[in-house]
């Protein structure tokens, strides 16, 4: 590429080593990139970063700044700013764009409303084409962010069509915009959630997704670009959340110790009281292991087997119901596949077991002369814990959806701990039926 | 929206049906769509969705729809088909599509080279603005398919810029197009993997990023509506291989019961056969255990608190390095604030351990005459786990990238094997310190 200055800092160049640099440093390195290009750098942060940067330069400048965003760019640095500056942001907006802003601000940050834009092109059915094309440069020139689609729009703004680009360079120059718009249009309301909007992009493809209200007149555009942010940070907050933890909502590094303890502390005491209840069902059978000690020696083996194969099923049935991959009326076909999964895999590993205990026991003695009884108390009960394993770890995701929570939540770590309590007593159920007379 | 035929399925209401259909039903509703959004409908689909539909017509109209699709979208198609069918698929397409799909064929399918599309528009950098929108134009009406940006190249098709449509619509007239282009432009090699395309997309907010050789010659452009799908799936990937599994790689209930099985037995194997040796760890512990059965009752909490912390550490570092958020030269920070996070978290659930063993102690008597010292066995022993949870979890995403595995198979519950065997170790040593000459 051609060098535009004689000592430029290269845009792309900096947006590397940017998560590298310190507040300081940050605002001198952006005082270097050249003109030409520092509106693209700026544009190319997120909203935090900006906010960081705005906040850190002189006063004078931060209205230029301020007013290269669209809107909705513009909301989301308020909203990254603490509450005593966000009017003064505010301010250095345009009176159009504060107003705009304003009604912005209005929405939930995690709906469809929240994403818009309200700044789109627009066209009217009986224009010709040629007329739309130059109506389009004109509105280019002034304010609208993205010219992919252009919406068709009545005189009460009600939406009655779309044309993308591509359609309007293909057709004749004389045809009649409403003769070659597609009528068809997938929209989404402003209270659409986000994860719904971004199901809609890729199932789709689309660039941009008109919203509309209840009388179908149009309020603004969703444009990909912002939907490859949410998908980013849906899929971590579920990969979170079936880590056994609360979604952090920002980069490790940046939460703050304390703030990052208190998301991850909650969860792990909730995960400890359920384990409470093993100690609780391990004192019922404290007699049993008094008297046939060699028992306690499979427990972790058992509980843990149950508890992978419980977080295999629920991880996948979260991720399919969060991409609608499986729907909440599949649960009855899902419990049959896990139960049959969960056999499947509970023979293998019981079977791996009891081989394992017979080989050390003629190798080495290790667990008395009732080993063979032991061996089958293991694998028989392996084939148990795992089966409901997998048939709790699929369910419990259907249930929480179900009752209107979020299936993420059934996270893995949480499964564990339900199977694990459930595991001793099926291993203690097994071992008092198979080991009466013999250990018991 | 108008209606356009008397009786047509509206193609999203067709999408939306469209998981719970048989491949009957869904040849049959198809046919049902009407002509003038059938085209539409049929781009929406998944590339094994096309797929699907294509063999179940009629041979006459395999032609039509695989001529539709853009030379990436039918290669995806191609990628799809059983291997006998391939060439049959390939002949029904134009002579120079056939040429650009045999071409992408030979790239990798998660590559740069595998998701670009060798059709974009391009100018020249002395033609004037108008010459270059109505070259634009001219180009849309053959075959492009996405004009937001033109790419300005040489004879050579060296690449010397960009112009986005907007900046085209609002330069004057008169202008040639290489005193408006940008010249920094981000591109990518054609075998970037395509989650470092993505970051790329999600960082800079681009519609398209243009692909080039060693010698900064244009080869295609990779948009942002093929990276929506890219994120989801990386993510599904992620979330899979945490939760402990290959990953599937195709929906839920469409892969089969035994691909399925296969793919989730080794994973569980693996991790059974490291959970082998905790039964060998226990049995060094088998005296202890005989000789203070009420040692046994706590097994399942101590291991199942340094399992969580770990899987937490673990999932928190593997979407970090993931999103590039956390580097490898960080694995010191991140060493020291899980350390103390483990510190923290352990002390928490210690006190918690402590004072639950006591109060039950005082209400029943569970845990005999040494149940102080047992408590503080307890206690100690979870900080102990706690933190070699946190920090074994959140190191060895950060081992397996530095030896060039996937972080993400650092799986939680491996995490968990590895925190359960050196827990049982940390437990019974706390132990024969705090209860010599007492219970040991």
């Amino acid at each position: 590429m051609t060098i535009v200055d004689p000592e430029p800092i290269f845009p792309h160049e900096l947006r590397d080593a940017w998560p590298a640099l310190s507040r300081d440093e940050r605002v001198e390195s952006f005082k270097l990139v050249p003109h030409a290009t520092a509106d693209d750098f700026f544009l190319s942060l997120s909203a935090p970063e900006q906010l960081e940067l705005i906040l850190a330069l002189a006063p004078a400048e931060r209205r230029t700044w301020m007013r290269l965003l669209a809107p909705d760019d513009a909301v989301d640095v308020v909203q990254a700013a603490p509450l005593e500056v966000r009017e003064s942001l505010l301010g250095e907006l345009d009176e159009a764009t504060r107003r705009e802003a304003h009604a912005l601000l209005a929405y939930a940050e995690d709906d469809a409303g929240g994403l818009m834009n309200p700044r789109f092109a627009r066209v009217r059915p009986e224009m010709t084409i040629d007329e739309a094309i130059s109506y389009l440069r004109k509105q280019t020139r002034e304010k609208v962010e993205t010219v992919y689609y252009a919406y068709v729009l009545d005189s009460q703004q009600h939406l009655l069509g779309v044309v993308s680009l591509r359609q309007l360079f293909q057709a004749s120059p004389g045809k009649r915009v409403d003769e070659v718009m597609r009528r068809d249009v997938v929209t989404v309301s402003e209270d659409t959630d986000q994860e719904a909007v971004s199901h809609l992009f890729s199932e789709h493809g689309f660039m941009a997704i008109p919203v509309v209200d209840g009388e179908k007149r149009m309020k603004g555009i969703v444009t990909v670009d912002d939907i490859v942010q949410v998908v980013q940070e849906e899929a971590t907050e579920d990969i979170q959340k079936v880590g056994g933890m609360e979604a952090l909502d920002a980069p490790y590094l940046e939460v703050g110790f304390l703030a990052m303890l208190k998301k991850r502390a909650g969860w792990l005491m909730v995960l400890f009281l359920g384990e409470m209840l093993t100690a609780t069902a391990m004192g019922y059978f404290e007699e049993e292991i008094a008297r046939a000690v060699v028992l306690s020696l499979f427990i972790p083996l058992i509980i843990s087997s149950g508890g992978n194969s419980g977080s295999q099923a629920t991880t996948l049935i979260i991720r399919s119901l969060a991409l609608s991959e499986v729907r909440l009326r599949d649960w009855w076909l899902v419990a049959r596949r896990e139960l049959a999964a969960g056999l499947a895999l509970g023979t293998i590993l019981g079977c791996v077991g009891i081989v394992r205990i017979l080989l050390w026991q003629g190798l080495f003695h290790s667990y008395g002369e009732h080993a063979v009884k032991v061996a089958f108390t293991v694998g028989l009960s392996l084939v148990g814990v795992v089966m409901f394993g997998t048939l709790s770890g699929s369910m419990l995701p259907f249930v929480l959806r179900r009752v209107g929570f979020d299936p993420a939540s059934a996270s893995a770590p949480f499964v564990a701990t339900l199977v694990d309590v459930s595991g001793l007593v099926i291993y203690f159920t097994v071992a008092s039926v198979i080991l009466r007379g013999a250990l018991l």
